[in-house]
Protein backbone atom coordinates (compact mmCIF):
# COMPACT_ATOMS: atom_id res chain seq x y z
CA UNK A 1 0.00 0.00 0.00
CA UNK A 2 2.66 2.59 0.71
CA UNK A 3 4.89 1.97 -2.32
CA UNK A 4 1.31 2.15 -4.55
CA UNK A 5 1.02 6.02 -2.54
CA UNK A 6 4.80 6.63 -3.30
CA UNK A 7 4.31 5.73 -6.82
CA UNK A 8 0.63 7.80 -7.09
CA UNK A 9 2.83 10.79 -5.70
CA UNK A 10 4.91 11.07 -8.57
CA UNK A 11 1.97 11.86 -10.65
CA UNK A 12 1.77 15.87 -11.25
CA UNK A 13 -0.28 17.95 -8.68
CA UNK A 14 -0.92 14.82 -6.86
CA UNK A 15 0.64 15.06 -3.05
CA UNK A 16 0.00 12.40 -0.12
CA UNK A 17 -3.61 13.32 0.61
CA UNK A 18 -4.78 12.84 -3.18
CA UNK A 19 -2.72 9.51 -3.46
CA UNK A 20 -3.79 8.03 -0.59
CA UNK A 21 -7.55 8.78 -2.18
CA UNK A 22 -6.63 6.92 -4.80
CA UNK A 23 -4.52 4.01 -3.22
CA UNK A 24 -7.90 3.37 -1.22
CA UNK A 25 -9.92 3.62 -3.96
CA UNK A 26 -8.47 1.18 -6.42
CA UNK A 27 -8.01 -0.94 -3.21
CA UNK A 28 -11.87 -0.92 -3.04
CA UNK A 29 -12.64 -0.98 -6.84
CA UNK A 30 -13.22 -4.88 -8.23
CA UNK A 31 -9.97 -7.03 -9.19
CA UNK A 32 -10.59 -6.25 -13.01
CA UNK A 33 -10.29 -2.65 -12.80
CA UNK A 34 -6.94 -2.54 -10.66
CA UNK A 35 -5.68 -5.22 -13.36
CA UNK A 36 -7.40 -3.09 -15.86
CA UNK A 37 -5.48 0.14 -14.95
CA UNK A 38 -2.30 -1.86 -13.99
CA UNK A 39 -1.84 -3.24 -17.68
CA UNK A 40 -2.98 0.09 -19.55
CA UNK A 41 0.11 1.91 -17.82
CA UNK A 42 2.17 -0.95 -18.79
CA UNK A 43 0.97 -1.07 -22.66
CA UNK A 44 1.07 2.29 -22.94
CA UNK A 45 4.86 2.40 -22.43
CA UNK A 46 5.43 -1.01 -24.29
CA UNK A 47 3.15 0.60 -27.73
CA UNK A 48 3.72 3.97 -27.70
CA UNK A 49 6.81 5.34 -29.03
CA UNK A 50 8.64 8.23 -31.35
CA UNK A 51 8.03 8.30 -34.56
CA UNK A 52 11.45 7.72 -36.25
CA UNK A 53 10.64 10.10 -38.79
CA UNK A 54 8.90 13.39 -36.60
CA UNK A 55 9.39 12.26 -33.09
CA UNK A 56 5.41 12.32 -32.79
CA UNK A 57 3.98 10.14 -30.02
CA UNK A 58 2.55 7.44 -31.75
CA UNK A 59 1.58 3.44 -31.58
CA UNK A 60 2.76 2.91 -35.31
CA UNK A 61 5.90 3.92 -36.85
CA UNK A 62 5.82 5.77 -39.19
CA UNK A 63 2.71 7.63 -37.44
CA UNK A 64 -0.59 8.57 -38.86
CA UNK A 65 1.23 11.74 -40.57
CA UNK A 66 4.11 10.71 -41.78
CA UNK A 67 2.47 7.86 -43.22
CA UNK A 68 -0.75 9.24 -44.83
CA UNK A 69 0.07 9.40 -48.47
CA UNK A 70 -2.28 12.91 -49.00
CA UNK A 71 -0.35 14.84 -46.79
CA UNK A 72 2.29 16.82 -48.68
CA UNK A 73 5.89 16.55 -47.96
CA UNK A 74 6.52 20.12 -49.34
CA UNK A 75 5.95 22.00 -46.20
CA UNK A 76 7.11 20.96 -43.03
CA UNK A 77 5.84 22.50 -39.79
CA UNK A 78 7.94 22.44 -36.68
CA UNK A 79 6.95 21.98 -33.49
CA UNK A 80 7.54 21.94 -29.12
CA UNK A 81 5.14 19.19 -28.31
CA UNK A 82 3.08 16.34 -29.90
CA UNK A 83 0.23 18.28 -28.41
CA UNK A 84 0.85 20.89 -30.15
CA UNK A 85 -0.08 19.11 -33.59
CA UNK A 86 -3.64 19.06 -32.66
CA UNK A 87 -3.86 23.10 -32.36
CA UNK A 88 -2.84 22.92 -35.95
CA UNK A 89 -5.15 20.18 -36.98
CA UNK A 90 -7.85 21.71 -35.96
CA UNK A 91 -7.45 24.42 -37.99
CA UNK A 92 -7.89 22.26 -40.92
CA UNK A 93 -5.59 24.52 -42.89
CA UNK A 94 -2.25 22.58 -42.80
CA UNK A 95 -1.52 19.60 -44.72
CA UNK A 96 2.06 19.57 -44.65
CA UNK A 97 3.99 16.79 -42.50
CA UNK A 98 5.62 17.91 -38.56
CA UNK A 99 8.18 17.50 -36.73
CA UNK A 100 8.22 17.52 -33.26
CA UNK A 101 10.54 18.67 -30.98
CA UNK A 102 10.08 17.79 -27.74
CA UNK A 103 10.70 21.17 -25.98
CA UNK A 104 12.66 24.51 -26.47
CA UNK A 105 15.77 26.31 -26.14
CA UNK A 106 16.50 26.85 -22.63
CA UNK A 107 19.95 27.43 -21.63
CA UNK A 108 18.62 28.30 -17.95
CA UNK A 109 17.75 24.59 -17.76
CA UNK A 110 20.66 23.13 -19.31
CA UNK A 111 18.55 22.88 -22.88
CA UNK A 112 20.57 23.08 -25.84
CA UNK A 113 20.13 22.58 -29.40
CA UNK A 114 21.60 18.38 -28.69
CA UNK A 115 18.52 18.10 -26.20
CA UNK A 116 16.55 19.23 -29.13
CA UNK A 117 15.20 16.32 -31.53
CA UNK A 118 16.86 18.46 -34.29
CA UNK A 119 19.38 15.48 -35.35
CA UNK A 120 16.51 13.84 -37.81
CA UNK A 121 15.52 17.50 -38.58
CA UNK A 122 18.00 17.83 -41.32
CA UNK A 123 18.21 14.65 -43.25
CA UNK A 124 14.33 15.54 -43.44
CA UNK A 125 14.64 18.67 -45.63
CA UNK A 126 17.77 17.13 -47.13
CA UNK A 127 16.48 13.89 -49.14
CA UNK A 128 12.50 15.21 -48.92
CA UNK A 129 11.45 17.73 -51.66
CA UNK A 130 10.41 19.93 -48.87
CA UNK A 131 10.29 23.93 -49.93
CA UNK A 132 8.89 25.71 -46.89
CA UNK A 133 9.51 25.17 -43.37
CA UNK A 134 7.15 26.67 -41.04
CA UNK A 135 8.25 27.37 -37.20
CA UNK A 136 5.28 26.64 -34.92
CA UNK A 137 6.81 27.15 -32.00
CA UNK A 138 5.08 29.52 -28.96
CA UNK A 139 5.96 33.31 -29.24
CA UNK A 140 7.24 33.14 -26.12
CA UNK A 141 10.99 33.89 -24.90
CA UNK A 142 12.33 30.30 -25.46
CA UNK A 143 10.00 29.46 -28.42
CA UNK A 144 11.32 32.48 -30.65
CA UNK A 145 15.14 31.62 -29.40
CA UNK A 146 14.04 28.37 -30.54
CA UNK A 147 12.75 29.59 -33.80
CA UNK A 148 15.43 32.05 -34.77
CA UNK A 149 18.42 29.14 -34.11
CA UNK A 150 16.34 26.47 -36.17
CA UNK A 151 16.21 29.39 -39.17
CA UNK A 152 19.93 30.14 -38.80
CA UNK A 153 20.44 26.72 -39.42
CA UNK A 154 18.06 25.89 -41.54
CA UNK A 155 19.11 28.56 -43.89
CA UNK A 156 22.86 27.87 -43.56
CA UNK A 157 22.41 24.43 -44.66
CA UNK A 158 19.87 24.76 -47.15
CA UNK A 159 19.48 28.39 -48.51
CA UNK A 160 16.74 27.77 -50.79
CA UNK A 161 14.43 26.63 -48.05
CA UNK A 162 11.20 28.96 -47.73
CA UNK A 163 11.55 29.19 -43.95
CA UNK A 164 8.29 30.81 -42.29
CA UNK A 165 7.13 31.97 -38.88
CA UNK A 166 3.33 31.78 -37.74
CA UNK A 167 2.15 35.06 -36.82
CA UNK A 168 2.34 36.99 -33.56
CA UNK A 169 -0.54 39.59 -33.31
CA UNK A 170 -3.77 40.43 -31.66
CA UNK A 171 -5.70 36.95 -31.27
CA UNK A 172 -8.93 36.76 -33.41
CA UNK A 173 -12.03 37.88 -31.16
CA UNK A 174 -10.04 40.03 -29.06
CA UNK A 175 -10.37 44.18 -28.60
CA UNK A 176 -7.20 45.40 -29.42
CA UNK A 177 -7.66 47.88 -26.17
CA UNK A 178 -6.63 43.99 -24.18
CA UNK A 179 -3.71 43.44 -26.02
CA UNK A 180 0.06 43.87 -24.43
CA UNK A 181 2.80 46.34 -25.72
CA UNK A 182 4.55 43.65 -27.52
CA UNK A 183 1.38 41.58 -28.92
CA UNK A 184 0.69 45.16 -30.99
CA UNK A 185 4.53 46.31 -31.85
CA UNK A 186 4.28 42.67 -33.93
CA UNK A 187 0.45 42.87 -34.74
CA UNK A 188 1.56 46.59 -36.32
CA UNK A 189 5.06 45.58 -37.20
CA UNK A 190 3.74 42.04 -39.10
CA UNK A 191 0.86 44.03 -40.60
CA UNK A 192 -0.42 42.97 -44.34
CA UNK A 193 -1.44 44.62 -47.32
CA UNK A 194 -5.49 43.97 -47.75
CA UNK B 1 -30.43 65.66 -3.49
CA UNK B 2 -32.95 63.23 -5.65
CA UNK B 3 -32.46 65.56 -8.92
CA UNK B 4 -28.51 64.68 -8.02
CA UNK B 5 -29.17 61.04 -7.46
CA UNK B 6 -30.98 60.79 -10.43
CA UNK B 7 -28.41 62.41 -12.55
CA UNK B 8 -25.64 60.05 -10.68
CA UNK B 9 -27.59 56.67 -11.41
CA UNK B 10 -27.01 57.41 -15.46
CA UNK B 11 -23.32 56.84 -14.71
CA UNK B 12 -22.13 53.66 -16.40
CA UNK B 13 -22.42 50.64 -13.47
CA UNK B 14 -23.67 53.09 -10.65
CA UNK B 15 -27.28 51.73 -9.31
CA UNK B 16 -29.69 53.69 -6.65
CA UNK B 17 -27.66 52.18 -3.67
CA UNK B 18 -24.05 53.63 -5.59
CA UNK B 19 -25.54 57.01 -6.30
CA UNK B 20 -27.14 57.44 -2.93
CA UNK B 21 -23.46 56.77 -1.41
CA UNK B 22 -22.26 59.33 -3.94
CA UNK B 23 -24.55 62.35 -3.10
CA UNK B 24 -24.28 61.42 0.41
CA UNK B 25 -20.48 61.65 0.02
CA UNK B 26 -20.72 65.22 -1.69
CA UNK B 27 -23.23 66.29 0.47
CA UNK B 28 -20.75 66.00 3.87
CA UNK B 29 -17.58 67.11 1.70
CA UNK B 30 -17.07 70.48 1.81
CA UNK B 31 -17.98 73.12 -0.45
CA UNK B 32 -14.98 73.75 -2.63
CA UNK B 33 -14.53 69.84 -3.60
CA UNK B 34 -18.02 70.08 -4.61
CA UNK B 35 -17.67 73.15 -6.57
CA UNK B 36 -14.27 71.61 -8.02
CA UNK B 37 -16.30 68.29 -8.90
CA UNK B 38 -19.33 70.94 -10.62
CA UNK B 39 -16.70 72.52 -12.41
CA UNK B 40 -14.34 70.01 -13.42
CA UNK B 41 -17.69 68.41 -15.51
CA UNK B 42 -18.53 71.61 -16.61
CA UNK B 43 -14.86 72.36 -18.24
CA UNK B 44 -15.02 69.29 -19.34
CA UNK B 45 -17.75 69.55 -21.60
CA UNK B 46 -16.64 72.99 -22.26
CA UNK B 47 -13.37 72.55 -23.96
CA UNK B 48 -12.85 68.49 -24.41
CA UNK B 49 -14.07 68.52 -28.16
CA UNK B 50 -13.61 65.83 -31.29
CA UNK B 51 -10.33 67.08 -33.88
CA UNK B 52 -11.49 68.13 -36.70
CA UNK B 53 -8.80 66.37 -38.80
CA UNK B 54 -8.83 62.53 -36.86
CA UNK B 55 -11.76 62.56 -34.84
CA UNK B 56 -9.57 62.07 -31.44
CA UNK B 57 -10.84 63.56 -28.33
CA UNK B 58 -8.71 66.71 -27.38
CA UNK B 59 -8.60 70.22 -25.64
CA UNK B 60 -6.87 71.75 -28.69
CA UNK B 61 -7.94 71.55 -32.47
CA UNK B 62 -6.41 70.16 -34.67
CA UNK B 63 -5.10 67.51 -31.42
CA UNK B 64 -1.60 66.82 -30.58
CA UNK B 65 -1.29 64.20 -32.97
CA UNK B 66 -2.16 65.65 -36.17
CA UNK B 67 -0.73 69.17 -35.06
CA UNK B 68 2.83 67.05 -34.65
CA UNK B 69 5.27 68.21 -37.52
CA UNK B 70 7.17 65.51 -36.38
CA UNK B 71 4.76 63.01 -37.37
CA UNK B 72 4.34 61.38 -40.73
CA UNK B 73 1.24 62.01 -42.79
CA UNK B 74 2.28 59.04 -45.49
CA UNK B 75 0.79 56.68 -43.01
CA UNK B 76 -2.67 56.74 -41.21
CA UNK B 77 -4.33 54.36 -38.46
CA UNK B 78 -8.03 54.17 -38.52
CA UNK B 79 -8.84 53.23 -34.56
CA UNK B 80 -12.47 52.58 -33.22
CA UNK B 81 -12.13 54.60 -30.28
CA UNK B 82 -9.56 57.12 -28.73
CA UNK B 83 -8.21 54.78 -26.36
CA UNK B 84 -6.78 52.64 -29.22
CA UNK B 85 -4.50 55.28 -29.61
CA UNK B 86 -2.73 55.18 -26.61
CA UNK B 87 -2.09 51.18 -26.92
CA UNK B 88 -0.59 52.34 -30.84
CA UNK B 89 1.68 55.06 -28.68
CA UNK B 90 2.73 52.59 -26.12
CA UNK B 91 4.35 50.42 -29.13
CA UNK B 92 6.36 53.25 -29.89
CA UNK B 93 6.90 51.62 -33.39
CA UNK B 94 4.19 53.85 -34.87
CA UNK B 95 4.61 57.48 -36.25
CA UNK B 96 2.23 58.42 -38.14
CA UNK B 97 -1.34 60.11 -38.22
CA UNK B 98 -4.66 58.43 -36.78
CA UNK B 99 -8.64 58.02 -37.97
CA UNK B 100 -11.12 57.60 -34.94
CA UNK B 101 -14.20 55.77 -36.02
CA UNK B 102 -15.97 55.94 -32.66
CA UNK B 103 -17.23 52.97 -33.28
CA UNK B 104 -17.54 49.80 -35.24
CA UNK B 105 -20.03 48.77 -38.08
CA UNK B 106 -22.48 46.71 -36.31
CA UNK B 107 -26.26 46.37 -38.63
CA UNK B 108 -27.88 44.73 -35.13
CA UNK B 109 -27.46 47.95 -33.69
CA UNK B 110 -28.43 50.20 -36.41
CA UNK B 111 -24.47 51.28 -36.87
CA UNK B 112 -24.02 51.81 -40.68
CA UNK B 113 -21.42 53.30 -42.06
CA UNK B 114 -23.18 56.40 -41.70
CA UNK B 115 -22.89 56.52 -38.04
CA UNK B 116 -19.14 56.24 -38.06
CA UNK B 117 -16.79 59.11 -38.54
CA UNK B 118 -16.14 58.59 -42.02
CA UNK B 119 -16.89 60.80 -43.54
CA UNK B 120 -13.69 63.11 -43.18
CA UNK B 121 -11.45 60.45 -43.48
CA UNK B 122 -11.93 60.22 -47.71
CA UNK B 123 -10.62 63.75 -48.14
CA UNK B 124 -7.98 63.34 -46.07
CA UNK B 125 -6.91 60.66 -48.18
CA UNK B 126 -7.22 62.73 -50.82
CA UNK B 127 -5.60 65.98 -50.19
CA UNK B 128 -2.85 64.28 -47.87
CA UNK B 129 0.11 62.35 -49.33
CA UNK B 130 -1.06 59.60 -47.19
CA UNK B 131 0.61 56.27 -48.99
CA UNK B 132 -0.84 53.84 -46.47
CA UNK B 133 -3.82 53.60 -44.76
CA UNK B 134 -3.69 50.67 -41.86
CA UNK B 135 -6.68 49.73 -40.55
CA UNK B 136 -5.86 48.86 -36.42
CA UNK B 137 -9.54 47.69 -35.59
CA UNK B 138 -9.88 44.74 -33.58
CA UNK B 139 -10.08 41.23 -34.89
CA UNK B 140 -13.87 40.54 -33.65
CA UNK B 141 -16.76 40.15 -36.27
CA UNK B 142 -17.56 44.23 -36.24
CA UNK B 143 -13.90 45.19 -36.18
CA UNK B 144 -13.00 43.23 -39.29
CA UNK B 145 -16.46 43.56 -40.93
CA UNK B 146 -15.25 47.51 -40.40
CA UNK B 147 -12.01 47.05 -41.76
CA UNK B 148 -13.19 44.84 -45.28
CA UNK B 149 -16.08 47.88 -45.28
CA UNK B 150 -13.35 50.77 -45.37
CA UNK B 151 -10.87 48.29 -47.10
CA UNK B 152 -12.83 48.59 -50.05
CA UNK B 153 -13.82 51.83 -49.95
CA UNK B 154 -10.28 53.34 -49.98
CA UNK B 155 -9.34 50.74 -52.59
CA UNK B 156 -12.38 51.91 -55.42
CA UNK B 157 -11.79 55.56 -54.43
CA UNK B 158 -7.72 55.73 -53.97
CA UNK B 159 -6.35 52.36 -56.03
CA UNK B 160 -3.04 53.25 -55.60
CA UNK B 161 -3.21 53.75 -51.88
CA UNK B 162 -1.31 50.84 -50.01
CA UNK B 163 -4.21 49.22 -47.61
CA UNK B 164 -2.89 46.88 -44.81
CA UNK B 165 -4.31 45.47 -41.70
CA UNK B 166 -2.97 44.40 -38.26
CA UNK B 167 -1.60 41.01 -37.90
CA UNK B 168 -3.96 38.51 -35.90
CA UNK B 169 -2.27 35.69 -34.46
CA UNK B 170 -0.89 34.00 -31.36
CA UNK B 171 -0.06 37.13 -28.82
CA UNK B 172 3.58 37.80 -27.87
CA UNK B 173 4.22 36.05 -24.73
CA UNK B 174 1.57 33.08 -25.11
CA UNK B 175 2.03 28.98 -25.75
CA UNK B 176 0.41 28.10 -28.90
CA UNK B 177 -1.45 25.26 -26.21
CA UNK B 178 -3.58 28.03 -25.35
CA UNK B 179 -4.41 29.64 -29.11
CA UNK B 180 -7.57 28.61 -30.34
CA UNK B 181 -8.38 27.45 -33.46
CA UNK B 182 -9.33 31.01 -35.55
CA UNK B 183 -5.98 33.03 -33.82
CA UNK B 184 -4.06 29.42 -35.40
CA UNK B 185 -5.48 29.45 -38.37
CA UNK B 186 -4.50 33.18 -38.96
CA UNK B 187 -1.32 32.75 -37.49
CA UNK B 188 -0.82 29.73 -39.63
CA UNK B 189 -2.19 31.60 -43.01
CA UNK B 190 0.06 34.93 -41.79
CA UNK B 191 3.02 33.50 -41.49
CA UNK B 192 5.80 35.67 -42.27
CA UNK B 193 9.22 34.74 -44.36
CA UNK B 194 12.31 34.97 -42.30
Amino acid sequence: MERLIEELRKLPGVGTKSAQRFAFHILRSPTEDANALSSAILRLREQLRLCSVCNNITDIDPCIYCSNRGRSARILCVVEEPTNINSIEKTHCFNGLYHVLHGTLSPVNGIGPEQLRLANLWPRLEESEAEELILATSPTVEGEATARYIADEAHRRYASLRISRIATGVPAGSDIEYADEVTMTRALEGRRTV
